[in-house]
């Protein structure tokens, strides 16, 4: 039986991943994904390996219908969840765009832990109330919907985790978002830089928004803007305050 | 050594339980929780467990902080993930508002897969673009606070899921809401119900906006409303259309 199965590979440790996915992966034929990603996948005897750049996802999906659709069991890896700015959407782009006969492929998305949820619980609690995930990458939609994203969930009193905060090509947009940020909310609100958490070079800060550093992020960053309501617990000396949303909320 | 670690389940399925969740479920003495959550732990010899009613969440987080403090290895168990509506923020309240002992405790918080993932890629990849969680219980904020933060996500096109949509003590809160939403997008925006993903039980439908039925929904339920730009994807016969968010995203 062929099958393609869209696997979330979780942030990085292998103890933050689904043994549904290791399971999937195991028996998959074909692993596709960007490079650093296919480079987590455990190996197994026989298995095809295609990596590709971060930028061709509709390609790659292609690809991997294709090669479902030939008979082979194709895993398309991605960090955290497939679904969350990553290779699902990809992938039934493809679907919907190709062949009537990819509609009848046996098709199925495995969850994955997503980066948001990793740099959390580091954290503490900071999603304990209602949030919103963002993607700060104007390469798939205009800049002036980012800003308008941005300034509803923070009028709204959203806890706002940011995805994909700044890149060689996207220099400036953390920077603009923090100051756009600041005119909205009180300097003290506690923004957390969580990098590569579960690996082994995983490096967390957290800043008040009024002296928070952009170039304290990379790419491997989550970026997350508490709001007034998030509480900062001190700890021993050497240890960071714990990040928690309590879970009461009062209008913004 | 004593700890205390706060451990998501993950949504049902042990096989979207993370290996580090497991790992820490077999060597703690102590497991507290919920009910439910706490029989879906695989029993371990010798382990004491404390199931407490889902209401008294602060004096669940207190008593197993005490139980860490007198050198208990605590697990406190929350579904999906511990950190969103569940038990690490009460956790850290009751930490913050205990014996400045208890901040030398060794505490973690162990992430999980919350309900809106193993959601998602049931349906497909409906949270592909920018997306919002919220809870639409008024127990611990007001109405008008959630009333506004749903205008404001649907206002911005952000995918909006929806816990805790419903339950005895609250039944007219998603009606309301549809009907909200109703006013601001058009009618044949997909709404998702999606009820105990990964358990036996598991229910999945899709009706437009126009059309959302809150008696669909019941306490296991996670509901997701699109955007103007959702897609669906039809299959073969008997077969639910896929649901996703393209990967670019225009101004709504």
């Amino acid at each position: 039986m062929s099958w393609l199965k869209i696997i979330g590979l979780g942030p990085g440790a292998d103890s933050l991943r689904t043994p549904e996915a290791s399971a999937a992966l195991a028996e998959a034929t074909d692993i596709i994904g960007y490079g650093p990603y296919v480079a987590r996948v455990p190996h197994a005897p026989g298995q095809r390996r295609h990596e590709t750049d971060n930028r061709q996802e509709l390609e790659r999906a292609r690809h991997a219908l294709a090669l479902a659709a030939e008979g082979a069991r194709v895993a398309v890896v991605s960090s955290g969840d497939a679904g969350v700015f990553a290779m699902a959407s990809a992938v039934f782009e493809a679907l919907e765009g190709g062949p009537a006969a990819w509609r009848a492929l046996d098709v199925a998305v495995l969850p994955g832990l997503s980066a948001m949820f990793a740099a959390a619980a580091r954290l503490g609690a900071p999603l304990g109330h209602d949030f919103c995930a963002l993607s700060l990458s104007d390469n798939l939609k205009p800049w002036p919907l980012v800003e308008q994203r941005l300034r509803a969930a923070a009028g709204a009193g959203f806890v706002i985790a940011l995805y994909n905060p700044i890149s060689r090509a996207r220099p400036w947009q953390l920077g603009r978002a923090f100051a756009m940020l600041r005119e909205m909310l009180p300097g003290d609100v506690p923004v957390a830089f969580a990098t590569a958490v579960s690996r082994p070079e995983e490096a967390i800060a957290i800043q008040p928004l009024a002296e928070a550093d952009p170039a304290r992020a990379d790419m491997r960053t989550l970026v997350m803007i508490g709001t007034a309501q998030s509480r900062l617990v001190p700890r021993g000396a050497g240890q960071r305050p714990w990040l928690y949303a309590p879970r009461s909320a009062r209008s913004p």
